[in-house]
């Protein structure tokens, strides 16, 4: 039997869009470039202190001079990006007359930029936004620039902010939500602490394997999401102990065609867990996937069969035996990367209360990415999830 | 040895950009949805009368009707078109007041339609925009609708017009060029003439091997020209003897990956050929590509050994030889292929003369696609091709 024979070729009735995508190192030199060809004269660049101190805010500031732009600063941003946080860019996006937005950072820094460009065009709180196409004006051109293995904000259609009244995440889903110009410099990950590496790159691992296992993939979304699997089994554990550049530009790229995919073809159940639980804890988005992950994966397999054997192969296996033998392979490999990465493995040792387990699996029942599920959940199914992975 | 193992991982400095794209049977009812988005009023509807004949193009009308959108049907477009006919369009869209163009056809008329937007908001004759990046203002939305199972000019930033003056065709390259959206309605495969089924498809063939490999090609596009190769090599056969709906809608998916595939990572030596060859003969532009895709791939192999196992693996063997015998797999499958498909085998069987040969080598140098060829020709090197495949 030949690996590719079962190779996923339904396109159903779909609809594939990915912003402007430019890739490479020493890239960030070109983000004046692009803020001018956006109409841009007064940028917002919203970044953190971790980038100002490696250097790369002072490289991307470099570069709006050189177009000839005028720019505001703005890094008022913690990770899981507060609403507060977003009035707080709102106002100075506003009185300082701003008219492009260039987000240089993590997805708390990429969708903190989104959010704030939603409110300058809609108005309003960011929670009016919550769920699927309720933005109804053309946000400001956006540039975003990634500078983690993983997020994908860069490419897709929604924006992740926490809610500080409800401690929850909302979920903002729309065309209008992804940026114009997704840049990625792979040189930014030199100065990538040593955990966001491996937290990050776990982030795009989910979103590749949600993205191939979602109701709505295609053979458009497929072939990205098995790409990111492919360089994400080869590059991931060395790229976290060895720090190579080579596996560093590895998960780069793979955190790009993780992006594509499941921003086309969504999500799951780890990320419908995900969200609540980084809502409730202000815990680590990567870090709560990679305990997710293998526990949704077991869920998912029995629903998901005839893409194993795609699945396996873009994980450089043979891909040669039948449905239980393919299930218990991936399974496998994704645990020992997980291990070998160093990956937390319980929700216990995250800070999570056995107590909300309840409330979270209620949670993820109302988050859009349970929609896409392959696999049909209930409540007592997430709870036995989360049980499984406390 | 795996067969992923070899999979093309590299990504330099790249830039990818593709339109929304639209997929599914029965999206042309969607077309009025589009033109009314892009903020149309009065659509210049692009067709031919092939189409008109076999209702589509009043599936298209009835769409935008029910959008509440006026328009103005042009079909006075042949084959390879012409200068004059692209001049004739724009008198009619200024004429008319249209405001957006959607075309509704094969290469041709989606070339067509590009070329009457690029005139409409650059004024001046077509052949003042031949070449790479010659296109100052942004062109009227253009909503493309592909009907054949190649060309790929829904997605890409080419578009090749006849000169009818020097009897060449001259290729424009330039971001503006892609539409605002690709809209693919796989059903209008079934009235696709049985001639054009083969020829179109073995455009996308050429589109998909040529992407993959381009000098320009990355991890971003080989995805799509393998996947592509992969859809053609298990359906292009059957599609053609026994036109069954499922394997024409993979040819159309194959058509749209190859298409996202080449418009980013750009052609090589069969286009480049293939273009004086068609503007010389007026000759089916798919014909050509089969007859000179075989000998050009015979002279790229030695210079793209690192990619043939992937290449391979996409074709659907085991890819487990050397280099040699991946090549000479390669190459039987390919000629196989053709010959099932009854496609034509010589420049002679479609009228070239032998005395052009050295003057359409020559011409060959001048065409943007010989830029990416994987192997640097030089006119001695087109001439061999071209009388090896007399």
């Amino acid at each position: 039997m030949n690996a590719r024979d079962n190779l996923s070729d339904s396109l159903p009735s779909c609809k594939f869009e990915v912003p402007e995508i430019i890739f490479g190192r020493g890239m960030l030199r070109q983000v004046g470039a692009c803020a001018c060809r956006m109409g841009g004269k007064k940028i917002m660049l919203v970044s953190d202190k971790g980038l100002f101190n490696a250097g790369w805010v002072d490289s991307v500031m470099s570069s709006l001079l050189e177009a000839g732009l005028e720019f505001a600063y703005f890094d008022g941003i913690t990770t899981n990006p507060k609403d507060n946080e977003v009035i707080e860019g709102l106002r100075e996006y506003i009185r300082l007359g701003c008219d492009v937005i260039v987000g240089l950072g993590g997805g708390s820094v990429m969708d903190a930029a989104k959010a704030i460009a939603i409110l300058v065009s809609n108005g309003g709180k960011i929670q009016d936004f919550e769920g699927h196409g309720k933005i109804i004006r053309p946000l400001p051109p956006l540039v975003l620039c990634p500078t983690t293995c993983g997020t994908g904000s860069d490419i897709s259609q929604f924006a992740i902010i926490t809610d500080t009244e409800r401690h929850c995440k909302i979920t903002i889903m729309s065309r209008c939500v992804a940026p114009d110009i997704s840049l990625t410099d792979p040189d930014t990950l030199s100065t990538l602490p040593d955990e966001y590496v491996c937290t990050t790159a776990i982030d795009a691992l989910s979103h590749a394997i949600e993205a191939f296992f979602s109701i709505a993939s295609t053979s458009l979304t497929d072939v990205h999401a098995t790409r990111a699997l492919h360089l994400l089994t080869t590059s991931l554990v060395p790229a976290v102990r060895e720090r190579r550049p080579q596996d560093m530009q590895k998960l780069a790229q793979a955190s790009l065609h993780a992006g594509m995919a499941f921003s086309n073809s969504l999500l799951g159940i780890v990320h419908a867990l995900a969200h609540p639980i980084g809502g409730l804890y202000d815990a680590n988005h990567g870090s709560i996937n990679a305990i997710l992950l293998p526990e949704v994966l077991r869920f998912d397999i029995p629903a998901v069969t005839e893409k194993l054997q795609e699945l396996s192969c873009s994980m450089g296996h043979r891909a040669d035996g039948g449905v239980n033998a393919l299930g218990d392979q991936i399974q496998e490999t994704l645990e020992s990367m997980l291990e070998a990465c160093g990956a937390p493995r319980s929700l216990r040792s995250i800070g999570v209360r056995r107590q909300d387990l309840p409330e979270l699996a209620r949670r993820a029942l109302d988050d859009i990415c349970i929609v896409t599920s392959p696999r049909v959940a209930a409540q007592e199914d997430l709870l036995g999830i989360l049980q499984r992975a406390y």
